[in-house]
C-alpha cells in the first residue's frame, strides 16, 4: 500500500501505482454500460464500489474529515458526490468524471475480455491496461482522486468536490437533476473551478489543454415499407415485387447520401446555422509543430483514408464543424456473409449521431434535419435518442487554462503543450456552467489516440497515469497560489 | 390411403388429400435450406425422403415398373431422378421441382414454427398449410407427382421423368452437372416437354401460364475503412474522428443511391443493355381484366407504397425490367434499437440482388455494375454470390402453353386464365433448354400472392393443390392427344 505521509511527489507516485491498479481493476470489471437497460444494476454497483474506494482512500492518513453520498439513486442513474471543504475562503476544485462506459463485446474484435482488466508490462509506458473504461473514463478518474489525496496530505490550501456521474455515455439526461440536488452546496463554494480529465491528446508526446467541445445529438431513422395482416414488417419476394416495391434500405440510402456529400461535408440545409468559425489562433500552435500530420492522424486511428486535405482542414473538421455520422444500420438478411436471400426487406433502421460546433443550437439543428429528411422521404420516422449535449468553447488566455498548460509542462516534461479543441462532447460541462455562470472549466485530458476511445481494445497506461498525477498536483499548486483577483 | 384404382378424377383427388398432407409434412419438417452450409445434411435427408415417398406412391397400384435414383450425391447438392418410360414413341413430360427452401426463423415474425407443418381448417380454401416450403416448392412438387400417378392409373399414353433438385434457392450452381449425368437419357426422350410448377398467379382467382422469367445475379458489397494493428476492421470515436474519417455506411449509401433513383429506376450505366422490350401482347390479357390493380397488388403483398403509376407500368417493372435490390445491410452498432454508440464503424456490407430482363446477359450486366461502382467508390469490394440464372421468355401461342391454359380453365373453373410473366427466376429452365434446344417449357404455377413466397408465414392450401392435380391431369390428357406435328 502507498505511503500515508505526504513526502516526496515522486515517491508518492511510485507508491500510488498499486492502489491505482486495484481501483482500476475493481471499476473496469463492472460492466457499467449506461446505454443498456440490463446493465443498470451494474452501473449502480460500479457507483457503490467507487464511493467505497474513495472513502477508504481518503481516510488513509489524510486526517481530513470528508463526506460522500450517492445522489440520484432512485431517479435515473446515480452519481457519487464527495466534498472536502476545509476553509470557507479557499479555492475549490470540482473534479468531474463519469464511471459509465460504452458497450463492448469480445466478439467485436477485442483481444481480451473487455470487462476484465488485463495488464501488460510494456517498456515505453511502464504498464499498459486493457479493458473497457480504462481510458474513458475510469483511469483518469482515479488519477484525479490520487492527486487530490496528495494535495490533502501536503496540506495545499484548497477545497475539493468530486462528482462522478454514471450516465455520460447515454447523454447525461439526468445530470441536471443530480446537480439540482447539490445546487446550494455548489453555489456556496468559494472560487470554484471545474476540472475534467476526459479528452485526448493530439499525439503521444503532445499534452493538450482542450478549449472546446462539440455538442452531440443522436437519432434513429426507421422505415417500414411492407406489413403483414398484423401490421408487422415483412419482406417480399425480390422477383415477384422487385422494381415495384419500395426498398427501405435503398430509401434510407437516399436520405443518408443526401445528408453527407462524397467529400464528407454535411449537406443538410440549415445544419451549419449558428456555427462560430474556428478562430485562427486555435490553429496557431499546430502551425508551428509537427505534433500532428495527416499521416500520423490516419496511422493513430487506423484510418485507411480521410477527407481532410491539410492539417488545418482536418482540425477544423474535427474541432468545429457539425457532422452527420451513421453509427449503425440494419435491414434484411445479412447472415451468412454470402447470403443470397432474394427478398426485399419490409423494414430498415439507421442510427445517426450528429456533432455540433460551438455556437450551434441542438434544437434548431434537429428542426433543420427533420425538414431535410421530410423533403427527401416523408415516410421516414426520426426518433431522438438519449440526451443532447450542447457545444462549448472558451478562450485559452484564461488563468486556469494557462495554469493547466504550465502544469502539463512540468508534469510530463515534453517540449510542447498545445491548446486544442476536442471533437467529442461532455454534457456535464454545459450543465455545470448553466448552474454556475462563469465557472472556469479545465479539460485536462490524459488519453492518447492509440487508447481506442469507444473502440475495441480500449487501453490506458501507467506513464499517462503517473504523469497525470504529477500534472494534477502541479495544477492544484498553481490554483492554490493564484492571485485572488484571477479567481 | 387413397384408392389404388384409376376410377373417377374427383374421387381420386378426395383420396389424394391424405397422402398429399403426409408427404408435405415429411418434406416441410426437414429444414432443407440450401444456402446454409450447416443444413447440407438436412438437404440430403430431404432428397432421400422425397425419393422414398415417390417410390412408395408409384408402386401402389400403378403396375408400372419405374426406377429412381439419386444424382449428384457426392458432388454438390443432390437431385432425385425418376423415369417411367413406357413406350419409346409416347410423348414425355419432364416434371421439375426443387425441394430446397429459403432460410426461415421464427424470430423473423413467423406465427408458427417454420419447419413444422401447421394445418388450419379454412372455409374458403379447404385446408391451409403453413410452413417453409409449402408453396415454394414442396407442395406443388407433390401436386405434380399425384397427377402423374393418376395418369399412370388411367393409362394415358405418356412417359414421365421427374427431376427434383435441391439447390435452386442457392442459384442452381451444380445443376448443369446433374443434367450432364442424365444427358443421354434426356436426349433420347420422345417428344419431351418440361413442366414446372414454381410460379404464382397475379390474383387469387386468376390462373396464369407464365411466358417469361427474369434472370438473377447476386453480390455482396463490402468496405473496410479503419483497421487495427492486425488488419481487422475497427470503429473510431465519432467525436475524435467525425468529419474526417470516411464512414463505410455512408459510402455504401452513396453507391446504393447512385444505383437506383428515387423513382425506383436502375441508374447503372449499361444495366439495360440487351433488354428486349415487353411485347404489347404480353399486356393484352391484363388490359381486359381487373385481375390486378395497383391496389390489389399492394394489398396482396402488404406494400405500403409502390413505384408503379399504372398496371402496365407495374407489369413492365416486375416482368421485364432489370432491378437492383438491397436484400440486406449491416454495419456498426444497432442493438438495442435506441443505441447511441457514438462510433464510426470500420466495416459495412450490403447484399445486392439484381434481376435481369429477357435478352440480357448476366456477364455483361456484372461488368456494367462493377464499372459503375468503381466510378463512385473504387475501394468497394464486390463479390458475386451463388449461382446466376439467365432470363427466359417464350411465345404464348405455342401448343403446350395453349394446352396449359385450357387445362387451367377446366381444372379450376374460373372465368379467365391469363398468360403472364414471372418476375422471379428458375435457373433450371435455362440449363434444360441448353441441353435440349427447342424444348417446350410450361410454367404452370399454383401459388398465390398471399402465399408469402420467400416470406414469413409461407403457406399453401388444399384448394390450390386439388385444382392443381385436376389441371395437371387435364394438361397431360391434352399433351397425350396433341397431333404429332405439334410436338
Amino acid at each position: 500500500m502507498m505511503s500515508e505521509a505526504a513526502g516526496d511527489l515522486d515517491q508518492y507516485i511510485i507508491a500510488a501505482q498499486e492502489p491505482f491498479e486495484d481501483g482500476l481493476r475493481t471499476l473496469v470489471e463492472i460492466p457499467s454500460v449506461s446505454q443498456h437497460a440490463v446493465c443498470k444494476p451494474d452501473v449502480r454497483r460500479c457507483i457503490l464500489s467507487a464511493e467505497e474506494y474513495l472513502q477508504i482512500l481518503m481516510k488513509g492518513g489524510t486526517k481530513v474529515d470528508t463526506k460522500s453520498r450517492l445522489i440520484g439513486w432512485d431517479n435515473g442513474l446515480p452519481a457519487v458526490y464527495w466534498k472536502c471543504i476545509r476553509h470557507r475562503k479557499w479555492p475549490t476544485i470540482i473534479l468531474y468524471n463519469h464511471l459509465d462506459v460504452q458497450p463492448a463485446e469480445q466478439k467485436d474484435g477485442w483481444d481480451t475480455e473487455p470487462f476484465e482488466l488485463v495488464i501488460l508490462d510494456a517498456p515505453k509506458v511502464g504498464r499498459q491496461y486493457f479493458g473497457r473504461g480504462t481510458t474513458d473514463d475510469k483511469g483518469p478518474a482515479l488519477v484525479g482522486l490520487l492527486a487530490i489525496k496528495f494535495a490533502l496530505l501536503r496540506g495545499l490550501p484548497l477545497n475539493f468536490v468530486v462528482v462522478w456521474e454514471s450516465e455520460e455515455e447515454d447523454g447525461s439526461m439526468h445530470f441536471p437533476e443530480i446537480l439540482a440536488q447539490i445546487k446550494d452546496d455548489l453555489q456556496g463554494l468559494s472560487s470554484p473551478s471545474l476540472l475534467i480529465s476526459d479528452t485526448i491528446w493530439p499525439a503521444v508526446h503532445v499534452p493538450s489543454v482542450s478549449c472546446g467541445l462539440r455538442g452531440v445529438i443522436n437519432f434513429t431513422f426507421e422505415l417500414t415499407t411492407a406489413i403483414d395482416d398484423r401490421n408487422r414488417a415483412k419482406g417480399v419476394h425480390s422477383g415477384l415485387c422487385g422494381g415495384v416495391a419500395t426498398n427501405p434500405i435503398i430509401r434510407l440510402s437516399h436520405v443518408i447520401a443526401a445528408s453527407v456529400d462524397e467529400a464528407g461535408w454535411v449537406a443538410v440545409r440549415g445544419a451549419h446555422d449558428g456555427l462560430a468559425p474556428l478562430p485562427a489562433e486555435a490553429l496557431e500552435a499546430f502551425a508551428q509543430t509537427d505534433a500532428i500530420t495527416l499521416e500520423t492522424f490516419k496511422r493513430d486511428f487506423g484510418l485507411r483514408s480521410c477527407f481532410a486535405g491539410s492539417v488545418p482542414d482536418l482540425l477544423n473538421r474535427i474541432w468545429n464543424l457539425p457532422t452527420f455520422e451513421v453509427t449503425g444500420i440494419i435491414g434484411g438478411v445479412t447472415e451468412p456473409a454470402g447470403a443470397v436471400k432474394t427478398e426485399i426487406p419490409g423494414y430498415a433502421r439507421a442510427h445517426v449521431s450528429c456533432r455540433l460546433g460551438p455556437g450551434q443550437d441542438p434544437v434548431q439543428f434537429e428542426q433543420a434535419l427533420r425538414k431535410h429528411v421530410a423533403r427527401i422521404d416523408s415516410d421516414m420516422v426520426i426518433i431522438r435518442r438519449g440526451g443532447v449535449s450542447r457545444p462549448f468553447a472558451m478562450d485559452p488566455k484564461g488563468p486556469y487554462l494557462q495554469a493547466a498548460a504550465e502544469a502539463f509542462k512540468t508534469g510530463f516534461g515534453y517540449p510542447e503543450v498545445v491548446f486544442d479543441r476536442c471533437g467529442g462532447s461532455i454534457g456535464a460541462v454545459i450543465h455545470f456552467t448553466e448552474l454556475l455562470p462563469g465557472l472556469p472549466v479545465v479539460l485536462l485530458g490524459l488519453s492518447l489516440p492509440t487508447h481506442n476511445y469507444h473502440g475495441t481494445n480500449e487501453n490506458f497506461d501507467w506513464r499517462q497515469a503517473a504523469g497525470g498525477i504529477r500534472t494534477f498536483v502541479h495544477y492544484f499548486e498553481r490554483v492554490a497560489n493564484m492571485p485572488t483577483a484571477q479567481k
